[in-house]
């Protein structure tokens, strides 16, 4: 019997999932963390105790694994040959290496044109239109990411050391961060010495909590994150029947406040990153079948 | 004969100033880093072989530093008890650990009212009243430093990846930043990885070559630095007569796009920050001799 592998790789942990070429999933599992841009080795073998694990948990033995064809999505698997080194040392029959955001794209969309924008910790966009992908934004907290969380929590700071030395009026908002550094800045600078993009997310939260009561500066930032978020929806160039799905952590609080022809094109996702992946290995396997 | 030692210490060298009572500088001399809240004991070294040049630049015996009071101004001397440590490590016979700030105010400002800002890779604002100085902003790259040459260079990048990806038009500027990246955000990325403030720094230049001709890119920037220093500004609470003095890299291109408001305060500085650290020992020590 046949199946494919889809893989969803990402900074924390490596998911697969084993399905037949009906698209059905037999099998799950999960292995340590895929950062092909920082360690190709390690992702390696995160990829292959996931596919192990999606294997044992469907019942069936590994070595069929030397039959199955499979789809990886990655952070990074389109940068220089990364994705092409990664495949040659897989144990799978053929694999292919695609983007994160692509499999998160073909998960949400199934075959409908249309676009995601994932706005979690980071931020990026993807648009399909004709089979073929687009992805604009999401080149790092530095200098990108613009209307995540990371970029969302950073700037939460920045206002509060201005309010703290009277340059912006301070706020609800404001208050409650300076309190969290004990009302001591240069406790805010230590924080801000060593944080990465998920230590500034984590004030994101604040954010959308002081919101809904009319907090000026809650308002100001997640005003300037929706303009961004929306700045990069134009770029996309949507097209009457297209589908937008908003994707990551961020996505639900977003949604409601996207302007009304933004929100004429939401819809749900069909399915997550991993069932993307399953959804591409059967699509492009299952042509390669019938093309033999 | 008595004398005293101004000090001007800063993250790439130190320097000193040897002068009599009356703030005749009769010696001057030179040494290495001083990043007090990095290398405490490196900042001594540095403190004291800058000095000492200055004894032998004067013709005089270095013995005589122990017979010698000295005001020091180092970026981090407000933070703890660093001042404090670092004094206590001195041949001096006594001596005053004060902010980069503040000896550039009392450089800058003598014995007037008024206040200093400090725009170069970063930023710092200082106002003295009665005697009494408060700064502003200063927090570094990460989450102040608003209007500063490594703010404006992040931005620019910002801008030029926005830019590439059609989320923003691209204008001439955004074209010159992304040539020198050979056109590849993958390039722009990689540089932001490893960037330092005085990296992005370095991108500040262009944004002032391109505003006169009417870049829209480089106007906005412009402009939204502008907007920031002036918001320090405003918080400062100048009064009539004060003076302000536009001190840094930036200070001569920022100055004539102020509003009219500020403009009113504009005066030159009347020294450099040696010279205030110089000018606040003779008035520090000078009355301490006379309370004897």
């Amino acid at each position: 019997m046949r199946l494919v592998l889809g893989i969803d790789g990402g900074g924390t942990n490596c998911r697969a999932a084993l399905a037949t070429m009906a698209g059905v999933v037999i099998g799950r599992g999960a292995g340590g963390p895929a950062n092909i841009m920082t360690d190709l080795e390690g992702t390696r073998d995160s990829v292959i105790e996931a596919a192990r694990n999606a294997f044992s948990d469907a019942g069936a033995d590994f070595a069929g694994a030397a039959e199955t064809d499979a789809v990886l999505g990655l952070a990074g698997a389109n940068v220089a040959d990364l994705g092409d080194r990664l495949t040659a040392m897989l144990p799978f029959r053929e694999s292919a290496c695609e983007s994160d955001a692509l499999i998160a794209l073909h998960g949400a969309l199934g075959e409908h044109d249309g676009a995601i924008a994932i706005i979690g910790t980071g931020s990026v966009f993807m648009v399909r239109h004709d089979g073929q992908s687009r992805a604009i934004g999401g080149w790092g907290f530095a200098l990108s990411d613009l209307g995540s969380g990371a970029r969302l929590g950073r700037e939460l700071l920045e206002e509060s050391l201005l309010a703290h030395d009277g340059i912006r009026t301070g706020t609800g908002l404001t208050r409650a961060v300076l309190e969290r550094f004990d009302n001591d800045p240069r406790k805010v600078v230590r924080f801000a010495a060593g944080a990465r993009p998920r230590d500034y997310g984590q004030f994101a939260p604040l954010v959308f909590e002081h919101a809904p009561v009319g907090d000026p500066t809650a308002e100001r930032l997640l005003s300037r994150s929706v303009r961004q978020i929306e700045e990069a929806l134009a770029a996309l160039g949507l097209r009457d029947g297209d589908r937008l799905c908003l994707l990551g952590g961020l996505a639900k609080q977003i949604a409601p406040r996207l302007s009304a022809p933004f929100k004429a094109f939401l819809a749900e996702p069909l399915a997550d990153a991993l069932g993307g992946a399953v959804a591409l290995a059967v699509k492009r396997y299952g042509e390669t079948a019938v093309a033999r």
